[in-house]
């Protein structure tokens, strides 16, 4: 693990790193100490630095006293992109000008870029516990749209993550790896997304495999996500990843 | 407005009243002065301290500063049981026995009961308010099941409710009622509701004109409502309802 810049503002630390090839941020409390771990991963065509993720990973900070790592997905944001990557981010782009329902393009990119995404995670996840700041407490994950997508193989697939917030996705390709997921989920829906049909959304919810999972759903269409939701989250998180020594806000 | 007892445990004053014909609770908190209202209208075949009623009333008291009422819907609690009434109870109780699909029933009953009971609660209402300890302040609104199908007609029609928890219950007969509804509303769907099948919970969320709306989903039958919806709520109605002086819960 290699970092390449340090800024402090308004008590966030924002640090960036690289593991291996992968490209990330860690966001973290000024105040030294190991705390809970929120990783947050971006929407399809973003970064780690997307304005999205940074304005949540501040307000996780800041409200909740977790540290928040984001890394650029493959293909993405300062990573190269690849020949096949563009084959299918084309196919997807067409598909979606064609006005039909992108679904299994959709599917088809994640499926691309699952397995690299999910090795990528663990291995930043891995180096991000080492540090002071950080150590080895509770992690969750925070992921929408394709970031869902490249979540909830992650999710399955790694013991050390214990509870998620998800959404903006339908089940096409991912029923049984959702099926898997035993953690605490928050799925959030958009009533008139316009990428995912409704009925498609709903059907991810319901093929998560954990007992305990909650829906919220709010108008408006796949990029009207209500900052409430931000604070919603916040507050899921801190009654699932809380432990000894971390600030918890309020209810 | 008549008092028929009132008596203070752990800082909540509960009030026995009667209004006309109609008995009711009001629960404040023991500090005087004016805040805003909720009202709970009790489900089906309960009454107005229900167990779940009370919790919440003492909840939304201890945890927002707000005065809460309930009343007996006609035909339960303490009011006199008419033959009409018993004639369409049995018919629904025979028809949930046959395990169909109650929709219809369920809409004929509360059909039977909502211009009633939207008069009794404009009545409460408004004597309720001309109360020291309450206050002509903002109104909300919370109630599910039977609850909600009193309330959508009530909250469509009553301009001084200014926010609405509804839910546990579908669209038949409540489609236009819930279109006429303006105000922020929360709504409840148990996921694996088996008096209220899943779609139709989702169309009644649909029809409700709100600008402002959001939909929880959560496992569980009818009767599992999990409680930290009640913290939710309550968070739900502090931000639509706060005003100067209330104490409004963290976030």
């Amino acid at each position: 693990m290699r970092f390449t810049s340090r800024t402090s503002l308004d008590g966030v630390t924002e640090s960036h790193f690289t593991v291996d090839d992968v490209p990330g941020v860690l966001w973290t409390p000024t105040a030294a100490g190991p705390r809970p771990l929120i990783l947050i991963g971006h929407g399809g065509g973003q970064h780690k630095t997307a304005p999205g993720v940074v304005t949540r990973a501040r307000r996780f900070v800041t409200g909740g006293g977790f540290a928040v790592a984001a890394i650029d997905a493959p293909h993405h944001g300062d990573r190269p992109k690849g020949a096949e990557f563009g084959r299918i981010a084309g196919e997807l782009r067409a598909g979606m000008a064609a006005g039909g329902d992108p679904a299994a393009l959709v599917a088809a990119m994640h499926e691309h870029l699952a397995g690299q995404a999910v090795a990528d995670w663990r291995a930043v996840l891995t180096a991000v516990q080492l540090l002071d700041r950080v150590g080895t407490g509770p992690v969750g994950y925070w992921g929408m749209s394709m970031g869902c997508g490249l979540g909830v193989p992650l999710v399955a697939a790694e013991p050390r993550v214990r509870a998620a917030v998800l959404g903006l996705l339908g089940a096409t390709g991912l029923a049984s790896a959702a099926a898997r997921i035993t953690v605490p989920v928050r799925f959030l829906v958009q009533w008139d997304d316009e990428r995912v049909p409704r009925e498609q959304g709903l059907a991810l919810f319901d093929a998560l495999g954990s007992a305990e999972k909650s829906l919220h759903a709010n108008p408006g269409g796949h990029g009207d996500l209500p900052s409430i939701e931000t604070d919603s989250s916040l507050r899921f998180f801190a009654r699932h990843l809380s432990q000894d020594g971390v600030v918890v806000p309020g209810s």
